[in-house]
């Protein structure tokens, strides 16, 4: 659950209008080369078939999808720069998300595993209501919420298994320059599981009795990094539902997965590498990875 | 080979005044929890007899230390804020450094492993003269150099195995701002192995067929980094010499061992951790790394 936008981007490798864009199509996108995935979000008149034809042709569920008459589909105006690491808001229209109120279709209510990507924390919480049972929710969030929202995102805090974000926004909400006390502060919220996304820097997965670092995937250049970490977050959970468990050794493999489609997403423009992506493309990343930090 | 300093430092943690300090000591005392070392610098005649005692102590050899009658230890004012990830510097203060020609002690020229820390790149070039033949020769250089003797620092780079230098030197030597281009760049201008030193975001090693990428140790605080780099360097090239073996294999290692110590460094004022260390606490640390590590 989460967004799906039209997305316009500028950074130093050329411009984009419109494209598909959004938390939940990265995050479901990359999810869905490791599980079947159910999308829950809302888009408006406006959306065009052919994304709708992407999301199907990966078979990923859109039964929770709402096409709304009433407005437009959620869109998002930024732009990069220098070393690309962070995203510059042009505009944003809200649109349909203004009013959504998800309802969970019956057949996903039962759900394993649950990702709350990076929206409005009351809509977070709504689903959180919903769902009937669960043995693994991940949440995302960003800035612009722990800035607005931060009791409400404190509430889902509490029912999540696992927090994903990037570093800026951990030491936004923990107060906290130092990573590590930082993230003790944050799990003290109520995660177990908390995963940093550090950009070039790699990612940190902690837990209350281990910690794990991973260097980012080298890149000789980044084309657009819009949707990097959703594509993160789908990698990481999508490969924890195909393995069904969340043992310490499958979410340290979910990192290195999460990683590795992360680095793919931000070789084109929008949603375009994730399209396309064969399955053995991704496990040579994955043996890169090996061969780049084992000693 | 490098600079011995009296340092002055200033850090959220607190402040000291004229502490021992210096590219060639943090490297030295470093290097000598693996291997005996020779160390070439100088030093004025205000240089306290205690910090000559703490470098016999280790079994750093002084036979190539000048002591000058005629001018003044090097001294160096600075001080480090927010992240701590980089040194503003206050004053420098070059007496010795101004007319140091270093003259190699005899029982040195034939010198296996020899690192040129950072210290004016036409010294180093002295050094690379006198000496006759070594295995593998390392040098670090600081953003001063490169923007004041690159010519010189490129002479240099012609004649050495390897060189060390941090993120920020990378860019700023080859123009580049993505790490893997700035590496080849680099790269051609003579060596044939490149470490970069990235603070909190770890360290990375090149070679033409290789890259290995290792994350920082992971510290809850950090109370003065003065010697970081300059022990990284220590435990990399003491560890190299050790095993006397510049394979990759020993090479990622020895960047373990560096960045084991250089974490040691920065958890105190000055050369304070890296003098009552014990070579089980830094095996400790390579475990931790290889825990922090695996997948």
């Amino acid at each position: 659950m989460g967004s799906v936008a039209l997305d316009s981007i500028k950074t130093p490798s050329g411009e984009r209008k419109n494209i598909l864009g959004g938390s939940a199509t990265y995050l479901s996108l990359a999810a869905s080369y490791f599980s079947p995935v159910n999308l829950v979000s809302i888009v408006g008149s406006d959306f065009p078939d052919s994304y709708l034809g992407l999301f199907r042709k990966k078979n990923i569920d859109l039964k929770g999808l709402t096409i709304s008459k009433e407005s437009k589909t959620f869109k998002w105006q930024g732009y990069y720069e220098g070393d690309l690491n962070e995203a510059s808001t042009l505009k944003t229209e809200v649109n349909v998300l203004a009013n959504f109120k998800p309802e969970i279709p019956q057949e996903y209510r039962d759900c394993d595993y649950l990702f709350l990507a990076n929206i409005d924390p009351e809509i977070q919480m709504e689903v959180l209501r919903q769902v009937k049972k669960t043995k693994f929710v991940v949440c995302d969030t960003m800035n612009y919420w722990i800035d607005k929202k931060i009791e409400s995102f404190k509430k889902v805090l509490v029912r999540v298994d696992a927090l994903i974000v990037n570093e800026n926004e951990l030491k936004q909400f923990s107060g906290e320059s130092n990573l590590l006390q930082g993230a003790k502060k944050v799990m003290e919220f109520g995660p177990w599981l908390l995963v940093v996304k550090r950009g070039d820097s790699g990612a940190m997965m902690f837990t209350s009795r281990s910690l794990f670092s991973i260097p980012a995937y080298p890149l000789e250049k980044v084309v657009d990094p819009t949707g990097a970490g959703d594509s993160f977050g789908g990698g990481f959970i999508g490969y924890v539902c195909q393995q069904d468990s969340t043992e310490e050794r499958i979410l340290r493999k979910a990192m290195v997965y999460g990683s590795a489609i992360a680095a793919f997403d931000v070789g084109a423009f929008g949603t375009e590498c994730l399209e396309n992506l064969k399955f053995k493309e991704i496990e040579r990343r994955y043996r890169v990875f090996e061969q780049l930090t084992k000693f």
